[in-house]
């Protein structure tokens, strides 16, 4: 259950409106690596925790922040959106193109749906979406994708950081950048404690790896032009999973047959010349497979 | 440029149909961190590197394999749903809804669209889109989502390969896992080699660590109830950047004011009761900002 | 069946054209609340409904005049984009950014992909889609929505009248005006209708009011710090279905157990500790459940 | 700023598995009237209230409580989704595609993806996005909105309820309605509020009744074949706003002209015939437009 | 403007209901190539049409017959979902799994969202979509995508039919097969038309044809391994423009340099050796640009 | 199995950087009918063909190229969006909304979140996606697409050439154009080729043309006012396919019954009078179906 405070986790508040810089805030609100992808990764992660204790309640904690953050982002935009009183002068600027195209910073349904506040969107006024996030259950995998989204946050955030000289604007934004590089750190660090823990190792998923080919696992292969690659760390040496020895491989020749569909089934009209012979099965309904035998049983 | 041999770089046959497993495997093909993902991701980031060289050309090297890959899962799909002749017992299946259900698979869009081929969807029929890339142009940030996007992909790989015993298909699987085992291992390489290069550092980017709030980006905040966060590596000690010391801040108080929206412009028609006076800004066209100025000269 | 007649329901001319206009009123076409939205939403609501007779031909009448509605906002739109001949000096002024940023309004693709005609899509160029729409077969519950999408359409429209000056284009937002608050009046007179012939009462659906825990339907939770809610008419007295009274929880406490997600299956490759046992089911196939006899019968 | 407390708001426990009502039961989590959207929505109007005071602390109070209800129906779809322990028999079954169609439920990615946890997905494993919200700034129009979400979202779990005779699912689900009971009222209850407290009116928004065209606003047009919708409450009588008297209009005729798209531009390569002659503006930079001045002082 | 009849087109009536065939039909309804696609595709293109006359008579025709033919499927979905009474032994037979994935049909929304109704969406339950649609004003351009889309509207059509033996549904399917007969031929004579009426030639646009580079319009670059693509028509002779000679080039070499990205913006943080120098350009703002000149203007 | 060359196909240089005209020619890159597009429809075509020989082989060359114009027009939009070097002025620009409006063009996520790269968008942002694309395994549909693909795209291109006098990028269009009138002569041609080989006839599919009802597949119904289509050569005649004679039905009369849904399922909660009767089927589980058989095996 949530409980929620009045005050903002930090204070969002401009010197002054600017609705084109609202406008590319959004990116940090509903972009693929804003807050609200955090917040949504977080929590999920932490539901799918199968494990109470540290992890769990590390995951919940900083979802619950980033809900906060999710909040301050929108209260910045709406600020930063706020709107003219309704005087003549305003009618004609709007009525000019140029003007008008920079009135309404760059994202219409601000104002038209919104009616002046912020958007669930990015700053292309694409809907968030929950394809953004991911929560798989392996602690390694999912923390992996927390570095990788503070990350491209805190980029996000420092470019944003430049596009502005609103004093209200950058106290914010200098706090969020110090978040972002906590959490950078601190996703690192818990990735390193669940190898201490014993509980994951560097591959993610540590399993299969007796089963996997491990004379695949070591090569990379040249299949772009120029053999600059080679010069790189990864081209020879021991991996960072102290399992297997890096090597690069060059020129390259493919290990499979031909990559050809199988004959179709009729009935499905695809263009065909019968050169491949008719569909070898499954013959479904017509054998003993175990659809054959409920087939039988049924009638 | 790109050319093409006919061989796939794998083979990909499994030894009979099978049109419920076709339809998961269609997560490794196009879901948010199948194959088509770490292509597209690949070749953007590709695209967008700034240095011709070895990172540059390792990027470039994998994207080229990983093309070979969507081929190779794509060619498998269309395999597992070979068809069957069209008999009348097959006829009479279709009619039996249990069978039919199971017939089709699970993906009706393999049959009614694609003909029994393949579909650019993952296994819940969502299509792949692009907001499942990244290609920031900032190496470290993208090598971190290269990480967990073979991360998720291997795991992914993994549970799939739980879920057949059909020798042919887990002979490709084999395969895919190790390279992803390999892919985990190289992007983790060449994190450390752009550090090592002096390129990047450890936090993303390495910029504007003078200008954000020291002393906000070292403790975690306690926000959800329990304190077993406070058991981790992440509570105290240095962090891996080797810039800050971790802490925990238990019984966090919020730092800023009342998240409030601003009086809006009446001509929106938000509802309001006048408590918090007229909109204060920014009076597009009425004062001498830039807008007045642009309005001044154009009148 | 329908049929078309050439003549719009009501005048769609503007004075002249104003390209950053024609890209606003895109979403009256197709945002969330446009016209196609109410379009889909009532011709399904009319097709879904289970009783022939004054409802399903009210639906239906409403439904086939939104289609005229989508047609005189298409053709508006166009008309605003009305294009200018191919002079030396334009090609000039599509070199010049400022200006070029303005010719082409704001949405590109209504020049690159319509050719200087309307898209289907809202003003910030996503494209129309069905998860706008609801037809759930339960009228009272469709009325609602009914009454909210009118709600919303004509709040869009009104402020789209502001926005603009053009004579032509007030002409018609005064007829969609009018429209809009004939249909608001209409589904609530509607809603109405349903209680009087006894078909629906205040709560959607009129079931389950016996079974569910009624010791819950009447406090609001104060999980948001601050008393003013306890201010409103929602505090006290009889709610609106005269079945509950209301009331207002200060300092809930929680009611069900923690938020603990179960242990893992392991071929899922969850991270876990073992800390909380091995899954408990379901089993499958390995016992008398349903899936077992299935099981069992088959082999 | 927000706080998490490890008790959910009420008990989510079922007594057994069932992966397939997991499926169905995503619905109520990431559906288009699920508790996502509910949660979203009131956070979003929260933040965009013009208002500190009764109203925004309602809107908040309910919009943590629905973070709740989201964390609840999330656990409830991680225990259904409860695994098996790996067994030879569980890998038999796994390879007999009808038992295996089942044993996945219907939607694989909760296995392949989440590990065997929730997705932020529908019951069609279409992610939840942003567009399922709205947040207009006026109150009346979002109340409307919250009625229907509360509406829908009953009627949904209402059918689930039905769908399920797990003793721990219909207990949660029994305070899942009388929850959606409560809040349905509570929004019918603020509605009115709004109105005794002179902030808004019957239609939504409380402007431009005047602007209008007033004889546009009472006549529903017989559009439909048939005329059963006559015998309505809505053929005549007072409209609920007090200002209208209801009529049906029969038989009705087109008012506006032939819906024509202009004469294209050239350069855009419509077909053409010429028949219209050419378009007539705008002229982009040619004229004494805005557009034309700017250019000259540009040039 | 539009007018609706009661009756259908054709008639809609299954012989029995059958929820898994239903869950397949709505692939005919809201998929990318079903009756709503072709329904708006053809609306929009007759709004976008520049000459009143045949051609936008025809699409109008066609377009306002396309909207009963999404009446019709959608009435024959809700006839194969018709439900059952509420017996005791329906309840036992949802509380089975394997009865109950049949039951349910395999798309959960039908029941729970639309209550036993159609849906606006695809077999995968995918919402349909308005990027699904074109109208660029090119008539030649649009009539070959009508050509595809009733030819993939067709073919979906006949796999459909061999998946029931229902005489109602098969009755229904007879009609509309023929129509798409009907359509497929009437868009190819469209065509020959508008070349008959010398409004369009064979290449879509009639434009640019000696602006574009002559020489590579005619090979076709042999860059997948094989030959076998030289035995086909388009390897040599006149092309059907009547204005080049196919040929097919063996061997191609890349014609551009490499395909480097230029030296980035440093404040936008991308990972730089500064190996290609500083950025040439555009030096917003500091240089006699129309950029520069704006804004000497302003300051 | 796929190589990748470091030189361009085809020369990607512009003279000069152009934001805006970047964000425009996002269209080509990721829009519905863009280079990603034609990609990944030759791809899967090729994949799902059914036969090996001068179809496929003809299919994987044009698809092996696309590719490479993916590449060419991402390298092309990085270089028009060259930054500027950071000085005092560019940010006292930036400052400036008009000046900031053009400097960072019209896609904010060009600059936030690729860094000054290319996406993998339209140019309305919004994301490439899978739906956009088809290939059925009917090669007569299929190349009717492709047809329709590459005259859309041409004609797109075209659009964007007028838009820039930029030498460099006009120099690759010259030669995009070139390739798109090959592409449409070469799909025309082997679509005839189809014919000449006795694979496919004109109406896709071959199929069913005995079953559908032939009075169905000859006359246009003139739904929307007006009989202008009736002077098109679609009104009488021979039809392409030489098997029916087109004509044209005026005053067309409906020939089903009213399109009402059937009684619902009382536990489904549809509004509902009883008029209709009981629901009639279909009675899961009681019965003597398939159902109901299975049911009593496993019971």
């Amino acid at each position: 259950m949530f409980l929620h405070t009045k005050p903002l986790q930090f204070e969002a508040k401009p010197e002054k409106p600017d609705p084109v810089y609202a406008h590319k805030l959004q990116e940090l609100l509903g972009g693929a690596y804003g807050e609200m992808t955090v917040t949504m990764q977080y929590l999920f992660q932490g539901w799918n925790c199968r494990m109470p204790g540290k992890y769990k309640d590390l995951i919940m904690d900083v979802a619950t922040e980033e809900i906060g953050h999710v909040e301050m982002i929108a209260t910045m935009i709406a600020r930063l959106l706020e709107g003219a009183p309704a005087t003549a002068t305003t009618k004609m600027a709007a009525a000019d193109p140029v003007v008008g195209a920079v009135l309404g910073g760059m994202d219409p349904q601000q104002v038209i749906v919104a009616g002046g506040g912020p958007l669930l969107a990015d700053s292309n006024g694409y809907p968030w979406n929950a394809r953004f996030i991911v929560a798989s259950g392996n602690l390694l995998a999912d923390f992996h994708a927390n570095v990788a989204a503070e990350a491209q946050g805190r980029l996000q955030t420092a470019r944003l950081y430049n596009m502005t000289d609103d004093p209200g604007v950058r106290d914010m934004l200098r706090f969020n950048l110090a978040r972002d590089t906590l959490h950078q750190n601190m996703w690192l660090k818990a990735i390193e404690e669940l190898q201490a823990d014993g509980l994951e190792d560097v591959v993610v998923p540590n399993a299969l790896l007796d089963e996997e080919y491990a004379e695949h696992a070591s090569a990379i292969w040249d299949l772009s032009e120029g053999t600059e690659g080679t010069q790189g760390g990864w081209a020879s040496g021991l991996m960072p999973d102290g399992r297997h020895e890096f090597s690069y491989l060059l020129d390259p020749q493919p290990l499979g047959g031909p990559g050809t569909a199988p004959p179709p089934d009729p009935l499905l009209y695809a263009t065909y010349d019968g050169s491949m012979g008719a569909p070898s099965g499954p013959a479904f309904g017509t054998e003993a497979g175990p659809l054959g035998k409920l087939k039988d049983k049924l009638t």
